[in-house]
Order: C-alpha cells, then sequence, then structure tokens
C-alpha cells in the first residue's frame, strides 16, 4: 500500500472506517476481489487503506455519480451484504468532497 | 481507538495519510501530545486512526475555520515542522466537505 495520486481538487472521497467482527479467509477473498473490481469503475481515482484496531479505507472519485455506480455494482453489493450479515461488529461510511489538498515528498 | 461519532452532515473532515521515514519515540511522545490538544480545539468532533503500511487519521470539524484556528496552533505548528524535519517520509493532506454519512452497528 503507498499513498494515492489524485488530482487537484475537487473530487470526492468515500472514508470507510470499520471495526470487524471476525477475521475469515473469505473476508480477505472478498477484498482482494473488490480491490480489482474498484479499479475497473470508471471515475475510480485511487485509495489509501490502513488497519490495526480499526480499519480506514478512503476511496477517490471524479463524482458522486461516479461512487453511486461503484456501490451499485452488483458483486459489490453482494460483498456489502456480506459484510452486514458476517464481518462487521459496526462501520461509517462518510461522502466527502475533497476541496483542498497538499503533499509532502521528501 | 473506536469509531468516531460524528453529527449530522454537513461537517468537515481532514483526511491525513502517511509513510514514515522513521520510526522514533519522540515521534510517539509528540502524536500522544497532539492527542490530548486537538480534543480541546474548538470546533472538533472527533478521529479516527489506523496504521499498517501507512498511516491514514481522519478528523472531523465544524467548519473550516476550526480546522485553520488547529493548523496555526503553535504546538501543532511544532509538530508539523518536526514531522517534515524528521518523520515523514512522505505525506497527503485532504480537506473534504462531508455531505453524506450512514452507520452500520450490529
Amino acid at each position: 500500500m503507498s499513498l494515492a495520486n489524485t488530482p487537484e481538487p475537487p473530487y470526492y472521497s468515500v472514508i470507510f472506517s470499520s471495526v470487524k467482527n471476525v477475521e475469515s479467509k473469505e473476508y480477505d477473498e472478498m477484498s482482494n476481489k473488490m480491490v480489482e473490481l474498484v479499479k475497473l469503475q470508471p471515475g475510480f481515482l485511487g485509495f489509501e487503506s490502513a488497519k490495526d484496531e480499526i480499519g480506514i479505507t478512503v476511496s477517490y472519485w471524479e463524482s458522486l455519480e461516479a461512487i453511486q455506480e461503484w456501490y451499485k455494482n452488483i458483486e459489490h453489493k453482494e460483498a456489502q451484504n456480506m459484510g452486514k450479515e458476517h464481518w462487521y461488529q459496526s462501520y461509517n461510511v462518510r461522502v466527502a468532497k475533497v476541496e483542498r489538498a497538499y503533499s509532502f515528498n521528501r
């Protein structure tokens, strides 16, 4: 995992923070599959992800419409349902418009 | 670390994603100090943080003005300078307006 290179704002972000209910091989497989799938979505700009006690994944998007299309993706829907039924204890999803951004590189 | 309870949108978020240059006790001490300090800032709503290969900390704020005040805080400025001089290989800061949010709790 490295940092995402995103274009100049404005663009959109989805901040997904979660606490797991159980760890499972099925989750890891589904998670890897979603990463491959999301890269094919129109308007997807990249993502950043880290996990310790909680997990945080922030994905970046050209527009709200692009986010909506991804949430309607049938395989993604399936993953969301599995998440609620089995994997997550709790989560927050926040859709936020990136208005300013800056980077530092050594 | 648990998930942040935030009010109904709109509110603001600062998405800080980073790659460390070195690990150090000084960093951990400064980080703990910043957590204590930020909780005293007017308009601070909470934060979520996770770290593995990269670190992601998302803080939540009532307004852009509240974020600006925190960035001007003298001890926070000092921490930012130390971060650039010593601790970080690279980072992204993105300021984003949360427009929609929903939660799941088992």
